[in-house]
């Protein structure tokens, strides 16, 4: 939980970096702003009741929430709306690794524009959230759903583009030739059709060369061609901005979610674990809030899984075993000083130093166990002649050092310790 | 909301200042953990329904949960456990002013010590949290429920103890003649019994004053003669901290939540706005966890009130009507460059400014109406003019001062507009 509070701080100081507001909205919706938002499978793994008159259920995901506010209140928040929500969701399913009945989600959006300023920057959130985080090594994969698309219109398989795009999907698990196989023989498509699908999805290079290779299979269709332009941007804003650009990379063989987005598309993948999947997704869709209002309110966003990702980082050693957020633990040993020990937390909390103070006068042998099983670095340790002598000894857990220190010189010295790991003074 | 996450970073970083770790429960919880345990008023007001074989509901106050939670992991969480919750928690009643079906506690709690030690940090907690908060004039009152038991042994009163209190309570309200005459009429004690009652409750003058008047008038009752020395000791440590008197105060009349509470009860009230209630309040329980487990752990903690809390800053003036997190937008003016705008973007970011850059290339003066409607102090301004010459123009929307600013400048530049509201440069 201190590891997830720390994830959830960064994201949110990198959303509020870019201008994004916080939202939250009850996790309780009527039951008909959610059926029918998320497919069948949602229908049924929605946590749904009556009370009284009222037909409600625990929201599913914050998108549709999203939607329902972004309707209501289009009005008064000003357009372009740009907001994050962190908060849990709640789906029916057999909870297994990775996946719970209720966990959180981390969403930031922005609504009412269709510029594709609002995509690049959704993108450079992303980049900057996974920096922030602690790492260096990821690929955020981009796609457009306008080349995809494009392509379908081109080859008139616009009808089953569904089909076809889900198939595609399972080209990294199944291989190529599964994929052309299953789009022959239970999609429909000619052996012709699913090369071309397959071709355009293996086109290789860098981002530029994929792009010139796109701009002429896509020649013939309007939306493909405005769908290389976009990402041609894009890719322009990212050298732009100095990102390194093995960070940004074209993939045309992503699809995701197939009927949701319109445009950009965007996963994210960490260098060190690609298996676990894709830990911060999104994209651009068109039609977001046009279910609960007339107004068509376009928008683009992505979501960091939470979950996944600290997983990831509990694999990759990322994460400290601290169960205490504070430094110091403050031993009691001298009867009837409690005032003394309260006084002096009260004192390194003031210069900064979180500091828990051990509530009972007990054997300090069962005190340094409670530090050692909780993970404090520090622990100060006062007894009568300490008392006698204004020195508090100060016993560093990592390196077995204790020191005494007076209390004037108490906060200094163990700032030095914190943030050098060094208790030797000169003194 | 964007109030309402500062509250909570500052609540936060103040228990974790004392050693607090965060913890998290589900929402939903079996039914039967939930039954039972807040009274026949809580039971109505349960979100309950069944899933499959489930009967389930959502949590109505964070306390059980922790309760649950302290009985199942004590042993792996290591004795005394502090932790803090900050979370949602639902009540079917009829929403009005300031209560909500769904609303956010604010807890922390110390579990496993019946040490005063805790009660006394519980207290500097408080006191912490309204200072960090903003506010420098409150009063912390506190009591402690052995004393008024104490007295009630002593009357002879301990079995009708619970509707003693009850009408006790009502104090504030209605005054003395007003209880005593309930107490005779409805509890059915005797004139002289609720006539030392009531004179208890009013005992006046400095917290040592009432201590030493609590402590002829106990004399004879063990419990009450602890818990004056519990009171002695903890308004000591409130001295030797440095804790300015008059924010804590002894007042015996609260008896706070009759049946839960034990031993120190605490109450906090704003001098500008007393009428609000008290916003932060708690005290020791000795059974919470005893429901749950063989085990008995007695806890002490308290719960500020986030939503009265933000209607008081809002009252009182205390909230900025921001509706962004950035401080910076920068406009969109000329067509092909946006690379650069959203370059300056990060540039500004990246100096510790948080920047919004406006999404579409659109008339300036609705620009300006956008960033006037979110409160953005400063916009940023380039046309072909300025990236001709390099230099950006920065508009103060408060003073309504422009200045133009070479890039390198820039980011100096609005950190001290920022920090001194000041954008004359000597340029």
């Amino acid at each position: 939980m201190i590891a997830r509070e720390k994830l959830i701080d960064t994201a949110r100081s990198v959303y509020r970096s870019y201008g994004y507001s916080p939202i939250d909205t009850p996790a309780l919706e009527y039951s008909e702003i959610l059926l029918g938002k998320g497919g069948e499978e949602s229908n049924k793994q929605l946590y749904r009741f009556t009370r009284g008159k009222r037909d409600i259920a625990l929201r599913f995901d914050l998108t549709v929430p999203l939607a329902r506010f972004a309707a209501q209140h289009a009005q008064q928040i000003g357009i372009p709306f740009k907001r994050y929500h962190i908060a849990s969701v709640w789906r029916g399913e057999r909870p297994q690794k990775g996946r719970y009945r209720e966990f959180m989600q981390c969403d930031f959006d922005t609504v009412g524009t269709d510029s594709n300023t609002a995509d690049i920057e959704t993108l450079f959130v992303i980049h900057d959230l996974m920096v922030q985080i602690g790492f260096s090594e990821f690929t955020i994969r981009v796609n457009n759903r306008a080349i995809l698309n494009g392509l379908l219109e081109k080859l008139e398989l616009t009808e089953k583009s569904a089909d076809v795009l889900r198939v595609l999907d399972k080209l990294p698990k199944i291989g190529r030739e599964a994929v052309a196989e299953e789009m022959v023989e239970k999609v429909g498509t000619s052996t012709a059709q699913a090369a071309s699908v397959l071709d355009m999805a293996s086109l290789s290079g860098t981002n530029d060369e994929v792009l010139d290779q796109l701009d002429s299979v896509l020649a013939e269709s309007e939306q493909g061609r405005k769908g290389v332009a976009s990402l041609r941007e894009l890719f322009d804003c990212v050298s732009a901005a100095g990102i390194p650009a093995e960070r940004v990379r074209l993939d045309v063989a992503i699809a995701r979610g197939l009927d949701y987005y319109t445009g950009t598309i965007f996963e994210t993948f960490l260098t060190a674990l690609p298996g676990i999947g894709s830990v911060c997704s999104g994209g651009r869709y068109d039609n977001l809030v046009g279910t609960f209002s007339k107004e068509s309110l376009p928008g683009v966003g992505a979501s960091l899984g939470l979950d996944r990702l600290l997983a990831a980082m509990d694999e990759l050693g990322m994460l400290k075993s601290e169960s205490t957020p504070a430094d110091v633990l403050i031993t009691q040993l001298a009867a009837g000083k409690t005032a003394e020990y309260l006084r002096l937390g009260r004192l390194l909390r003031a210069a900064g130093i979180a500091t828990e103070v051990y509530p009972e006068l007990r054997k300090i042998a069962r005190q340094f166990k409670y530090a050692d099983q909780k993970g404090f670095p520090l622990v100060i340790v006062a007894g009568e002649d300490e008392f006698s002598t204004g020195n508090w000894q100060v016993k560093n857990l990592l390196s077995g050092e204790q020191v005494a220190v007076p209390e004037a010189e108490l906060a200094d010295h163990i700032h030095t310790i914190l943030t050098t790991g060094d208790d030797k003074t000169d003194r």
